[in-house]
């Protein structure tokens, strides 16, 4: 693609280092807010620069917060004994949105993907096992992806609490294997989590 | 949607009002941001903003250029009495990149488009009219869509140039009817150009 404006040229450059925006999505895009009054693109800047530099992880279950504890943590009709294990903000959106889970959460921050090149270490896997092996947690729910990553960090985290004495359990998949979680329907997705089954009985299946 | 960061719901709010990107688009792009260095963040905002801000419509052309008369205006070794109208800078990109045309380009920044409130005043029609009434221009070349919109537009101006002298042509139709020229491959756009025919003829067809 050539570019006769350097201007234009730049802005279709980094619009397309977003994920699934090639070159000329990216043109059409620029193009369109070239033809909207200039507070758009000022709104649209200023909104994303914010965030990046304003967002912050919530202390006690990573989410992406305002606040130094988010609104969940802090909300102390929630009962923080029964923790929801999940890999980012969308699954807690997409739970919240059942609104059948008066628990907390706990976000890992993806799932473990050696393909992907992430390990456990990249996740927020340590503060779950030490809030845990401190006592305060009386059930953790894994509500990762029916996929093989979402097992395998499942059997990790399990792995990581023998000997600890817990519930663990995994939301029940009305799910179907390979679906990914933030797309599951609301009632789906709600029943799943009540009729959640205890982790070991899960690896027998 | 519910959100539990204003921030986020922000730049998600603000992402999706850009054509074709919905809710969930959105906060997949805003939540890849998140993931990468702040300055990626800074480079698309600064980018988009400077673009919006700097930008200007070459005075003779029309065309989006980042100088007061665009690069293809200002080449001496192009052919300024043979004009090819457009209706956006992706045509001109897309005719510059079969290398076949040495004149120079007038963008209307539109079609002609009731449905879409687009009138003749919306366009830079006038001043396309004005330059061929000056007798500064001996040949036109409509390249615009394939379309009803395009033939009203071609019809639009051919009208208003009545009665004077000047030859009027539109590309030859290798592109299929209701294809939109920007997708039209090179070659073909190309052939298209080399094998344009008078518009009156255009009219019989
Ligand atoms: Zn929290
Ligand atoms: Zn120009």
């Amino acid at each position: 693609m050539e570019f006769s404006s350097k201007l234009l040229e730049n802005a279709v450059y980094e619009m397309s280092q977003l994920p699934s925006i090639g070159k000329r999505t990216a043109l059409r895009l620029v193009l369109h807010l070239l033809q909207q009054p200039k507070e758009q693109t000022d709104r649209l800047a200023f909104a994303l620069q914010n965030l990046r530099s304003e967002i912050k992880h919530c202390k006690n279950c990573f989410n992406i917060s305002d606040l130094e504890v988010c609104e969940i943590c802090s909300n102390p009709m929630r009962n923080r004994k029964v923790i929801c294990v999940v890999e980012d903000i969308r699954d807690v959106m997409a739970i919240e949105s059942t609104g059948q889970f008066k628990g907390n959460y706990h976000v890992l921050g993806g799932i473990i993907s050696p393909m992907d090149g992430v390990g456990p270490s990249d996740l927020y896997i340590e503060p779950l096992v030490d809030k845990v092996k401190k006592g305060e947690v009386e059930e953790l729910i894994f509500a990762l992806s029916a996929s093989m990553e979402g097992d395998t960090t499942n059997f990790y985290i399990f792995k990581q609490l023998e000997g600890v004495e817990i519930k663990v359990s995994t939301i029940a998949r009305g799910i179907s294997v390979g679906d990914e979680l933030q797309y599951a329907d609301e009632v789906t997705l709600g029943r799943s989590i009540l009729n959640r089954i205890p982790f070991e009985q899960s690896l027998k299946g």
